[in-house]
């Protein structure tokens, strides 16, 4: 044992004691006579003494060659410290050396191991390990560790049995791209790792195993956008025997006792809002609803005048944004820029400000009159003090355009608090979605999702209004889960897999083994998955996964720290029966 | 909510509630004005009762067309059963059914969903979403998920932290073969699935994560021998500032922890063995120590007299049978047969039978007299009634074939009882071992073993010789856990590779980031790592671990219920810049 206690345990009540500590130098301090190191180890600080005149000379000499990140032990004595440092649990004392051992030394570390840095990123990726040491990281991994343990634990003790699922699967062409393993064992076939194991949990309930869930590795080969990671990790959970309301209700549990036992936030029951309704109101299917800037649909308010930028819109859509008439023309033409960055895409912004004396003033006061502005303020709810922006143009797009206004006011306004929660559920949505790409529909969620028994009939004349039993729960603007009461007879299935452009042969050669395993006794069931990364990323109050990785990919979807991917060996290549055929 | 209660929970207090049960219909008997049918879910077996005189007619008509695996609800009321059943939880009740639903249908099942089957494994893997409702199957991935919490939960209060190292990493030539991952976005470069997340799990250590584990998937592409998997999960666990006495504390127990809490059985301090030890004593470094049968060197013994076979063998072994000198002649030379099975490979067996009149018989009496054959006897341990077994030849071949033969006795006499646990340390292992085919040495644990300071000195004159400080825990004969300290420091890192064949640019290209982090004040660590397949299947009382896995793969690599690997589309291979190059 290298050690009899940690960094971050000694108080008063150990002075006297003779103790061994180890760890890393965090810094040090030489008075000549006296040498003050910071030796640190995950579970914190303790400060060392070396004293010409109470510590061995030769170790007073080797302490003075100690370097940062040299790793070290010594034996000592805990006394009280002379100048006490309330800040630090270990504070009050210090240990007075008499013996130093350096385990290893260390070169000058080329990122700085300090709470805040300043390093850029891609060099703290290179040096991961040495990032880790850094506490804000440091206590990332910890803190996930605690909320796996939390779901596992309540889940457990809901009756869940975690089973888990293969890696090695089939490729699926529906969805997102698969990555795929060559097979030298089955030469000229491949294996892919699943993007979920969403068949293999829809077997285990035909299996009868009633209650699964299962904290997996998912992986989807896609061009990766900002803070999406080739490999990334869910709570993937399905009950047999349910209906909706059982599986919102099982799994609001599950978040409630998330925020209550990690957060100590009390949350009462979780709103719900329709697909519809919310894209509506905030023109997003995960609002946030930590804030509101509703939307007010104004196209009766606003096409009975001259105005053709309005009247020729198919919707037009206005949000009050608290304080905002108080914006500097210089400032609002800023908010005009913003929204027509190609980013957000919007051919610009209509605005009124509410003035404190009740008046309004309009960028479009050619066309619309006093009476006109107080109507959009009363929809928009808008009081004195604020300011109306109004955007239009097609539904789709003018909503997302109004969305990520929304989003960016509220931020500039700090009504994102991270340390405040709100819940919602998202229900109802859409079975399919219109692909302008292959021009044909596709499944908003998976092909498993069961329609609603009321709008199968819709199915052929209008597709993209047949709603699912699908569902989402979004916390703080963010899809942290989402699932679906499942198809669970091959006739529905089929049907399904019909409408998505799949032959029956395809189907079969595909999905065979579900629409077999339909035919023997398949009761309902249902369920949902979470993305993990995002749920500790934001029930640690903030939004980048990456920063709750241990060793996260980069954009390239490339570990700069191993530098992987890489060549493989020739003999590989030819025991794999493949061959690379760069340009 | 498709049910109020399971079919598990309804007893004699429960009498005259009205209930809604849903599950699989087990079986049916039909009386023509009665009718009886277990309902079956993952909690047990209600029977319900469809009476003509107390149930609607029209659902006693519907239960007459149910079939086997048919998934119905019922709605009726709990009441006493006539003739009650002791050996069910629920055997005193039964159902009085007024409502019947029927959920799902189902074909007529390919296996039968019985407790005993007589369906062969190609078919109940065919159908694994039929064979998990058997309940061997279910309670053995129910089994495994307890054990799997238990150890989460203990190594989480021992200050341990799950931290999820990646699934995407490099190849690496040395060990096993890799399976590898093509990458779209970085051409004609690859990932590699990890065998063990070693090097990950060593920067955590660099990282002052201190105590790490993490229950994971592994993947290793070799051909499959008998009840090994290509994907495989461990318990992979590591420590920094820990010697090797730290680690065995530590897993040792979490061991008795698993034992006591899942068995009921405390186990005392776990024995502990050299390598060496177990090799001369078992001829096996993963003996089952249940029973005896150890071996005794035989060489001063017998190789005085004029018996050629004995005389030119390196080694001459024996062991001593209980009760053996009962079997025929016919017997006997059916095991003399079994060990000159090739598997085994002895060119024969010498054989004394200890008489109950302390006399003598040997296959041998020509060479040897009473007074030898007495000798033989002390030293095998052998007494009245025993057989004397001795094999004879070069010493690692002869240990592996007593070795068999030990065990085959032990299984034919019934010594390896599944419900006793022999835990055991073998420590010491050798730091390297030859390898015929590449004509080197190489690791026997892995590259980041430390070698002893004490043998260091031998690498160059004797490799073989060097003792690493490599552990592994075996249970009732089988390795379920093996670990290491590590080396942590560059130079002995470098050594290494160096005497393992690799050139200081190969070292570089494959390791250079962990190189690189030992120079960055890398503290002493060490770890260990357990199969949980095998672990949970012996504390299972079972040996086949295939029977604890939910979905597991074939000896060819195939799973085949969803029948993968499988082709691919043209245009992933294309999108992969990849090509088959099939003969």
């Amino acid at each position: 044992m290298y050690r009899s206690h940690s960094c971050g345990e000694l108080t008063t009540s150990d002075i006297n004691k003779e103790v061994t500590l180890a760890g890393w130098v965090q810094k040090s301090r030489d008075k000549g006579f006296m040498i003050w190191v910071d030796l640190r180890d995950r579970y914190g600080i303790t400060q060392l003494m070396f004293d010409e005149e109470r510590t061995p000379i030769a170790m007073v000499e080797k302490a003075k060659t100690l370097g940062r990140e040299f790793v070290i032990q010594v034996k000592g004595t805990v006394i009280e410290r002379e100048s006490k440092n309330p800040n630090m649990p270990t504070g009050d004392i210090e240990i007075l050396v008499n013996e130093l051992t350096v385990l290893n030394e260390s070169l000058a570390p080329p990122i700085m191991i300090e709470d805040q840095t300043k390093d850029g990123e891609d060099i703290r990726m290179k040096y991961r390990y040495l990032d880790i040491r850094r506490n804000p990281v440091k206590n990332n991994l910890i803190f996930r560790h605690q909320v796996a343990m939390q779901v596992r634990t309540y889940l457990s003790q809901e009756g869940f049995i975690e089973v888990e699922t293969p890696y090695l699967i089939k490729s699926t062409p529906e969805g997102a791209r698969d990555f795929v393993v060559p097979s030298r064992m089955n030469e000229g076939q491949f294996y892919a790792l699943p993007q979920s194991p969403q068949t293999f949990k829809q077997l285990l309930m035909v299996g009868g195993m009633d209650k699964y869930f299962q904290i997996v590795k998912c992986f989807r080969d896609e061009d990766l956008r900002a803070d999406r990671q080739p490999e990334f990790t869910q709570i993937d959970c399905e009950m047999a025997f349910v209906e909706q309301e059982d599986i919102l209700n099982v799994f609001e549990g599950l978040t409630k006792h998330l925020i209550k036992d990690i957060k100590g936030i009390d949350i009462t029951d979780f709103p719900r809002m329709t697909y519809d309704e919310a894209m509506r109101t905030y023109g997003n299917d995960k609002p946030d609803i930590r804030f509101g800037m509703k939307f007010a649909e104004l196209n009766a308010l606003t096409q009975h005048k001259e105005f053709k930028v309005f009247n020729d819109a198919e919707l037009v859509i206005g949000i009050a944004v608290p304080g905002g008439a108080a914006y500097t023309r210089k400032e609002i033409d800023k908010l005009i820029d913003w929204v027509k960055r190609p980013q957000v895409g919007a051919l610009g912004m209509i605005y009124a400000r509410c003035n404190d004396d009740g008046s309004f003033k309009s960028s479009v006061d050619k066309f619309y009159d006093q009476q006109d502005l107080s109507a959009w303020a009363e929809k928009t709810g808008a009081k004195a003090g604020d300011l109306i922006c109004i955007l239009s143009g097609a539904t789709n797009k003018v909503r997302a355009q109004l969305s990520a206004l929304r989003m960016e006011l509220a931020e500039r306004l700090g009504l994102r608090n991270p340390e405040e929660f709100a819940p919602l559920w998202v229900v109802d949505f859409p079975l399919l979605e219109w692909d302008e790409d292959t021009e044909r529909y596709h499944a908003m969620h998976h092909p498993f999702t069961s329609p609603k028994p009321e709008d199968i009939a819709l199915l052929d004349s209008k597709p993209g209004d047949v709603r699912a039993n699908a569902y989402d729960l979004v916390l703080n603007g963010n899809e942290i889960g989402g699932g679906s009461i499942r198809i669970h007879d091959k006739e529905t299935q089929a049907l399904m897999f019909d409408h998505l452009g799949f032959t029956p042969e395809e189907a079969n050669a595909q999905f065979g083994f579900l629409l077999d395993a339909f035919q023997y006794g398949a009761p309902p069931h249902g369920g949902i998955a979470f993305g993990l990364d995002r749920l500790v990323a934001i029930l640690g109050g903030q939004e980048t996964i990456r920063d709750f990785i241990a060793f996260p990919k980069n954009n390239s979807g490339r570990d700069v720290m191993i530098d992987a991917p890489a060549t493989i060996d020739a003999v590989q290549l030819k025991e794999l029966k493949i061959k690379l055929t760069l340009d």
